[in-house]
């Protein structure tokens, strides 16, 4: 019997509680949020930042719909291509989400055949990826990407790159953080030496980026076990990738016996030697690691390739600080263009792209901390009455405030009383309450009071624009 | 002969040109477009005028994600349903693009159970309609949203949304323009007392809905034909959908010997009198027509429906001044958030939605005629060189502008001529020219030159973020 009871819970709960109505299930899909207003506005922080420092930078901006054709995408991405979400066929192309904001640029560019420009573009990209929602990892998630495409001489745009996660990283006030930086050549230079095969290098690439996930023995063991690499060969990519430094580690690999005879290397470290002379010059090198563990899977990086990480350094007994996730990538393309231009035409191309989810995380969690009170709007006055019968009157004055640009409410009461009307300020911030009344109008004036202060003046009802601007230092 | 050269041109032509390499399609999908930076600067000014306005009437912003459980979408949009994308089934859970704002938002509402809130919120949306682009049809298009929910006295919102576009529509000076506003319970008040079924209601609904778009007899033929509509009823719909007004035709149908008997039609014409005395007061009734013909094609609307067309008249011989197609519409929606909750609580609801696609296309003819110069960036300096070999120092120089918050840009070659430097400003507006030379360093000056007067003056190289600064107005 209790078998039998348990069933037909079961089934009542499936069908919904009263009358077999259908339950919906009440959620956002899978590794997706929605954004309250508190939310919005410390995004909007965010936003703020990283938009001022692009414009700081000269860039304009761009838009890009949210699905690509399917052919578009397809072959850009290597063994991330399988996260991609595709559209149903309903008849027509054939669509995908984008996977990033750079494989559309370099669509952009050789549609509208651009060889030099200098953008942004923030937006959301999509990944079928394994949410980690807490630590700020989501399925549906913003990219702000800046790109400098053009022939330029070495390094320059480059540079600035860098620069910029920098400015950004320290005006968001997000603690120290680190910037490693590599470089393609320089990674398939070393694994021409060490012997792996040209085929595997892609692959064995992807193993080395996991090593900010996992330890060197279990990538060895990918190397090796999954992948085939001779154990040799592995042991030999775990002692280059162990290397990280400056422009000294970078003058003693030019002088390694081996790494200085491949073409590819020996270009890779020359153009990072180039590098670090202009970090210097911008005064950013005591955040920026040359780092040849750093690897960054997508396939179509051709040159310099760079990460930026917060680092923790709450527990002082650490020795060493600890990573706690990415929050900027990027690197150099010279090719993604030319895959799609007809003739195959290149246009080199570097760009940054800086993930807020993870910066927003921190924001997030440093404002509940502190209980700061934030203000998720930003109205200056609310039009209130004292007596009944005042809703026309309200309404009037409102408009009046309204048409001169004044930011201004009303409760969507006919006789609201002037407690809860008051209440409503203090619960939301408004500083000032322009109360209308019976005397008020008779007399030609509103009365307006301060929330903060509760002190109330009359104003002639035609210089209440003027006063409302003045007490709110909003001209 | 010629039939098997047609045949292999077709195949070269498929396989693509040079050397059998794979030719992408470059294009955005159908429907789409990507935004040029001249086209985001417009589109920026459009969104500024709608979100100062939003703000101005306190609204909060949220975000949701671009795509939603496909069942939450369901049921929702009457016969537009067909036009929503749904995403492939990759595993998981079953996803579809959003429609609109107003359903994810009454989603919102009932999974966070927020039964008083007013806010903002600006995406895009996707529908699988045939796109017209040169009239600003698009399947990805931007709706501007402002939601009021919550009990509140009868019409104000409904009002305050009205005011809204008003306000809008105005900013824009986008020329002359109608809101049109009707009534879902007049309407299903008409048809009971024309003598549709109950069960026709929504489909004749739809039918009237395409009045803007056909001549009566058209939609009358689709009536009676497809839909199975005696031609009395159709008919006395017709005389019915022809009426439009104000506060005159309320008064007048109030009186109508049929519709005031139905109970329906005498709330909505009671709240459409109430409605008007509002609008009154705000001072826009001059824009506003009561019109029985619009009737908005979703399911959701149960009260107040409106929508804005702008007027043509260029064409002054043309009797009444034609529309050039809708810029925004909404209405209220008391039942939808219920249809989430899972014990049915209703939270009432109006909003209004801005459809930019249209606005901007006027706005971009227009500025395309005038020749007016729009600048996509906002640089206030490039630092430049006149001798060679002064790369470091212009790095150097443009590092400290940067971290001083100056807007700035420096060409990314090694010894660029002055005269390059000097067409780069005048090509993309930047107003200022730091120079520096071997002279100008010995002196510890940078030579500051206006580019448009072509005055040059030393400025101390400690006095020359100052001097940017107040030259170019932004401190």
């Amino acid at each position: 019997i209790a078998k039998e009871v348990a069933k037909l819970l079961e089934m009542k709960a499936q069908l919904g509680g009263d009358e077999g109505k259908h339950k919906f299930v009440l959620k956002t899909p899978k590794g997706t949020r929605d954004y309250s207003p508190k939310q919005m506005a410390i995004r909007e922080r965010v936003f703020n930042a990283i938009i001022t420092c692009f414009k700081r930078h000269g860039a304009e901006v761009i838009d890009t719909p949210v699905f690509e054709l399917k052919e578009t995408l397809t072959g850009k991405y290597g063994e991330d291509s399988k996260l991609i979400y595709d559209l149903k066929d309903q008849g027509g192309e054939l669509l995908s989400l984008r996977y990033d904001l750079t494989v559309p640029f370099a669509r952009y560019l050789a549609m509208n055949k651009i060889t030099n420009i200098k953008r942004y573009h923030i937006a959301k990209v999509y990944r079928r990826d394994n949410p980690a929602m807490t630590r700020g990892r989501y399925r549906e998630f913003y990219q702000c990407d800046f790109d400098i495409a053009g022939q330029f001489d070495p390094m320059i745009p480059d540079a600035e790159c860098l620069k910029i996660v920098h400015e950004i990283l320290s005006d968001l006030q997000l603690g120290d953080f680190l910037i490693k930086v590599n470089d393609r050549r320089i990674l398939d230079g070393m694994f021409a030496v060490c012997g792996v095969p040209d085929s595997k290098f892609r692959t064995i690439c992807s193993s080395v980026d996991k090593l900010d996930k996992m330890p060197w023995e279990e990538v060895k063991s990918e190397m090796v076990g999954e992948k085939g690499l001779s154990p040799e060969a592995a042991d030999h990519i775990g002692e280059y990738v162990q290397l990280h430094g400056g422009l000294d580690l970078i003058e003693r690999l030019l002088q390694d016996p081996k790494l200085s005879q491949n073409k590819l290397a020996k270009e890779g470290l020359g153009d990072m030697k180039l590098l670090f002379e202009y970090l210097t010059l911008f005064g950013i090198t005591g955040q920026i690691s040359f780092d040849l563990s750093l690897a960054r899977g997508l396939d179509y990086y051709t040159g310099v390739i760079f990460e930026a990480v917060l680092l923790q350094q709450e527990n002082d007994h650490v020795e060493e600080p600890v990573s706690v996730g990415s929050v900027a990538g990027g690197g150099r393309y010279d090719g993604l263009v030319g895959m799609f231009d007809p003739k195959g035409r290149k246009v080199p191309c570097v760009g940054v792209s800086i993930g807020i989810e993870r910066i927003f995380s921190i924001l997030e969690q440093r404002v509940e901390a502190s209980e700061e009170k934030i203000r998720t709007t930003e109205t200056q006055v609310l039009v209130a009455s004292a007596q009944k019968k005042l809703l026309e009157e309200r309404l009037k004055l409102i408009a009046e405030l309204w048409n001169a640009g004044i930011k201004a409410e009303v409760l969507y009461k006919k006789n609201p009383k002037l407690l809860n009307q008051l209440q409503y300020c203090e619960d939301t911030g408004i500083p000032l309450v322009a109360i209308v009344g019976e005397q008020e109008l008779k007399d030609g004036v509103v009365k307006l009071r301060v929330v903060a202060t509760r002190e109330e003046v009359n104003v002639r009802r035609e210089n209440l624009v003027e006063e409302i601007r003045m007490r709110t230092g909003k001209p």
